[in-house]
């Protein structure tokens, strides 16, 4: 059976079986318009991401936010963050550090830290999308430059930064970025991805 | 202000601010029913960890799974589990190992492999929840037994186990599985994960 969930906006994801709006819409901007995230919205989504799975319930997460009218914090978060990322990130209403504990109480290290912290991440995004707020994640910023502006203690990773906001009109940006704003999403072949038996060799459920 | 989100379900998340259906009601259940998980619902599972956000759109993700009607492979996957999630994850309709490239083609590590991981199997849950499907991760189970069952190659880490199918009476269960079957669910406040600042100084969003 081919069945090909067409595109309604060109950053909607191309399934053969339909997934819920909430995941087939998300993105990730480079623009933001200049709206606040209301408090609200900012607490659901933190809520979301609290009430994550965690491998024993172990909860190994943690945040760092500033809000876009918090002019220092934004500005102290906005500058751990690499340049390049800078550039648009400064349109953003809000910005996070995710943080995973990597050191259990007891002084061993939490190998599922941060996975952890992914699924509590995607709980946000996705409580995110709820409320129409999309967010853009980086790898791209100086760990070593966040722990001493944040006081962020040793066994504690500083794992991924989150601009979080309403996307903007994509002709407000660069045009290096604006290309890449517009362009389709693209992922893997699920036959890639999704094996049975044996590592490669496609499960029988993601084949026609 | 107080707005507590009273609990319709026992498990359902008790929150101040209502968070979106599919994430306050998803929970870890022990007592799956013996209903298959059909194809194109599991087919939706994968299509949403597939579209899960990455560093770099890098999809480090792959997934061993075995459904319960094929009993060569269910059994295989069911015999890399600790002995105590074996009891419960017997009567799941899919089992799945979760993995992640560790090692990128250019042999450097990866730093954000078990997060993108994490990421993409909080979208696969969520899909479940839409679909009713219920996940139950594991982290108690034997990696190299499981590397050595599906000749997963080195540079590919053995993440985590999910047991997926739809939840039934806890009155199946065993006494000591039985009444963690049917406690709340508890987290920690959200003063002690999200903060603005400096690490541990609740960020005010989340203050009344």
């Amino acid at each position: 059976m081919t069945l090909i969930q067409e595109r309604v906006h060109p950053k909607d994801a191309e399934t053969r079986h339909p997934i819920h709006a909430l995941l087939r819409q998300r993105w990730s901007p480079r623009a933001f318009t200049a709206h606040p995230i209301a408090p609200e919205t900012l607490h659901r989504m933190l809520e979301a991401a609290r009430w994550a799975p965690s491998a024993g319930n172990g909860q190994p997460w943690a945040f760092i936010i500033a809000t876009r009218d918090d002019e220092t914090e934004f500005a102290r978060l906005l500058g751990v963050l690499n340049e390049k990322n800078q550039e648009w990130a400064n349109s953003a209403a809000v910005l996070m550090l995710g943080l995973a504990a990597t050191r259990r109480p007891d002084g061993k290290e939490h190998r599922l830290a941060l996975y952890d912290l992914g699924l509590a991440v995607e709980n946000l995004i996705v409580e995110g999308m709820a409320n129409d707020v999309y967010a853009h994640q980086m790898a791209g910023f100086d760990a070593d430059a966040a722990r001493q502006a944040f006081a962020i203690p040793d066994g504690i990773a500083v794992v991924s930064a989150i601009a979080l906001g309403y996307p903007a009109d994509p002709a407000l940006l660069p045009d290096d970025l604006r290309a890449r704003e517009q362009s389709p999403r693209a992922r893997k072949p699920l036959a890639e991805i999704a094996f049975r038996g044996r590592f490669g060799v496609p499960a029988p459920v993601v084949a026609d």
